[in-house]
């Protein structure tokens, strides 16, 4: 029984010229994403560069993007941070701000599963009226494993599983019954490329990157795989992976900022250490871009 | 157009209690696998304990497989050797016995891409009248960028591709298109947890270890993907998975050859580096087995 | 020519019970330190577990050494920081309260040579009058290779290299001369069980853990060295060796945190990551350190 | 108590360029080496490229150095191979042909420290009479760990730790009285650049790649060591490793290859997966070699 379901944008933030929060832009950005059929906003996660942020800065954010969804779709705010004062005032202030659940990567030097655990606990009790998920990248770690100890702090209600291990990804989503019976459990994909397969394994849905440009393919493919159309199902996940492998070759954040653009929303650059698009190669992402049909899957 | 198809069983090698190749074992096993409707026989690869064997080894249970199968299905030898004198002499050898194709990984220390494409290009001149694979790794190998710098030789026919990452492995699918026009190009997949998803992006067949005993259900997933039915398809993948996750939980190459015994096959204890499988587990291993239907598994 | 020299030690920061610097206990430890003929203090470290804390918390630490130093000794202040703006709003403000120096790891995520050079010249801009060194951990990172680009940015006056890699050590030593002639460049070695060699490799002095509890050997190993005297300074080394060999037995933060206790200073535990140093732990930790003769190098 | 000490090079093997073992030239490099003052051969190591030759081709590269050495020095085998067949025929070989001890590298996919005893023990048992060293590489591994299991094998008498990591170092050093009491114990330094550090920290000698053709340099650092020259140890390990870092700026093996035609020896090209070495590029590599004053060392 999943809390959130569908695919959700791991919302970009705006920057302007001056590399300030760009407030108009992440609201009009907002409204665009509304009308394609997303589930719900993932805030200040890898994508919106929220590690890259300072408290402040995350906090506005978060507070803007509750404000302009006014309730329309759930609100998930990432407040994982090196520091756990930090990662606190964020949960604490999530919660205060009406959002609907917070989640945490594993910060970085998190080697040991006794911190993790504590500090999802510190989380838990700064926003103990909010699920909480925890962000995986799958590798390395044993993510199964992980999750089975993080599994007695009560608020942890799923996870966002970034990886392309659809074997493990299911062992997530078995923990949920195992665990918490009847009770929520929300586990989503957050490798686009794979979003068919996870659907196929139980995902509650998905989140990425690729879904600030392209989401209506995602929302797309969930309802083929709902509908048992296998073969279109496969078909618009292969479409969107090119749109993706071209979106890669060009350097992730800087490019993704770069189709906003094309989008017709002014995203400026990324932060460091992501790095900025030269502005000369625009032009060919975008003719790259149309040559693997994009200007279809934005119009879904 | 793949030139080969369909499950293939990574063929395990049994040895005797003196650590020799148990030769009546071997040709039994293989008697019973292609009652099972397998698409052929994969040699001495990681399953087969290869590269933990001498070149005498190889090459007699090269022979025994070739002999016993005796042309009822393709015969593919994995050659790959830290020795590029022995694995010349494996391909050669493989050649001159009538296998069907040869295979090989990349082998620890060719870090460089150079002396890679080198060492493949060896083999080609050792066995140029077969097909030849490379066995890849996915993980933090470019595998895509890897295969291009293969496509120069001319005998590279297609790869085994180990891995989750199924949006790299459709690249290496499409590069037989592009590279071989409408030559053969064989892209198996050898993680038998994902073989439904790699069936889906195009996989020629797939290649694994669980194939040398429940093979059946890898055909049925490949029969179902064809047929378009998703529901099955999942569900038999799903299934298979448990049985992998019991071996795994119990140590891989030692639990294979006990479910071996369990089918009737005393394939004896692993090489090292891999651990023999302690007799006082096999009843717990059988176990956990019937647990997750193993018994129907095996029977298809 | 080095502009820092000598014994330094990575400031641990002592937290009260409820988690929050001990601003007291902190004095108490710089007039300890300032006591055994230390070089000067290295503030907010992975030692210090400076990025475990808020900005805030930084600063009032910095402000503290500073202030409590008063000029006794030169202050580098550690700055590094994930995000960009936190890095920058500590650089500023250690320059505005008067520190000697600031300094940065490679923050995590920053693989991109481009990224880490912006990230450099940003924290340089942010305290123009300081010297800047970098923080490099040597290992997969081609540390020389790295400081070739650093050295575009004026303020960049050395490194402080943790890594036992003397080889490597001593060509960022040579870069000094290479690249800023008879102007001031100082490279600290930052793994204590090597200093006796970076110090014959041309280590201006050396940054450590250790150095909050033992520094005096290190001090008197520089001088040996300076006099030539081998074997006293090998005899030293291994023994300091020893106490570190202790240490890293009991869990390294948590039982620093332990020793400072025996020296009298109760400085908390440490923050997560870290864990907590367990109490019935403290009469083992102690006994072990007595038996390698802790309390000998503890009163140098 | 060390069996074995002083200045050892891994012994390199030429090849023809036909790619086969030029025997009459590596008689010749030997006889140059024992005039250089060595204190041993250790062969067939990775400076010469033991694991990519057939299991033929190494023992006929034994066979010829102890003959040739015919007891003027020692001569220490490695025998490590991925099959353990093939290790074990080696280190049978070995003690058949009158070698003074054997060694083995720990080899690939060997992740299990029970596997890697039982790998030792059946060297151990092949060649019962010699002593038996592990080569271990300092890293990921817990070298010290590792070792203290590897003692319960009572031939186990000694290690190459290749790594720059002189604490570890230090440990395995030490093991020899803890568990040999004063039985043989040698502990080899297996790189070049922290020779003069590893033999103030208790080495026995060193073995290296660089020792093919500055051997003499080494045998200084040691002896300077004992008279407790700091001074010159120093000044003489700094112009080593300036050579080094020219190989090393080349390509090793290739550059190793191309140093030994220099030197008169004309030992062909490396085996896959090293590089050849561009003819185009020796003479500059001759000039960057005689810049860092390479002539005085390799006559000493």
């Amino acid at each position: 029984m999943p809390q959130f379901q569908g695919a959700w944008p791991a919302l970009l933030t705006p920057f302007t010229a001056r590399d300030e929060v760009n407030i108009p832009v992440l609201r009009a950005v907002i409204d665009y994403l509304l009308g394609k059929g997303i589930g719900g906003f993932y805030v200040c996660g890898s994508t919106g560069e929220g590690v890259y942020m300072s408290v402040a800065e995350r906090q506005r954010v978060a507070e803007t993007v509750v404000e302009q969804v006014n309730g329309r779709v759930p609100v998930i705010v990432h407040v994982g941070a090196l520091a756990l004062p930090d990662a606190v005032a964020l949960a604490s202030h999530a919660q205060a701000i009406g959002a609907d659940a917070v989640a945490s990567i594993i910060p970085p030097f998190y080697n040991d599963v006794a911190s993790i655990v504590d500090y999802f606990a510190a989380l838990s009790a700064a926003a103990p009226d909010l699920p909480l998920l925890s962000y995986i990248f799958g590798g390395p770690t044993d993510a199964v494993a992980l999750m089975r100890q993080l599994m007695a702090i009560p608020t942890v209600a799923g996870s966002k599983y970034t990886g392309p291990n659809m074997h493990e990804f299911r062992q997530i989503v078995e923990l949920g019954a195992e665990y918490r019976g009847d009770h929520p459990w929300t586990v989503f994909s957050g490798m686009d490329e794979e979003c068919l397969f996870a659907s196929m394994f139980g995902a509650s849905g998905n989140i990425g990157s690729t879904l600030n440009y392209i989401p209506g393919v995602y929302r797309e493919i969930h309802a083929c795989r709902e509908q048992g159309d296998l073969a279109r199902a496969t078909e618009l996940q292969l479409q969107a992976n090119q749109v993706t492998r071209v979106l890669f070759s060009f350097g992730f954040m800087g490019a993704l900022k770069a189709v906003m653009a094309i989008l017709g929303f002014d995203c400026g650059q990324p932060r460091l250490p992501n790095r900025p698009f030269p502005a000369e190669r625009r032009a060919a992402l975008h003719a790259q871009l149309e040559a693997v049909g994009f200007a279809a899957l934005a119009a879904m």
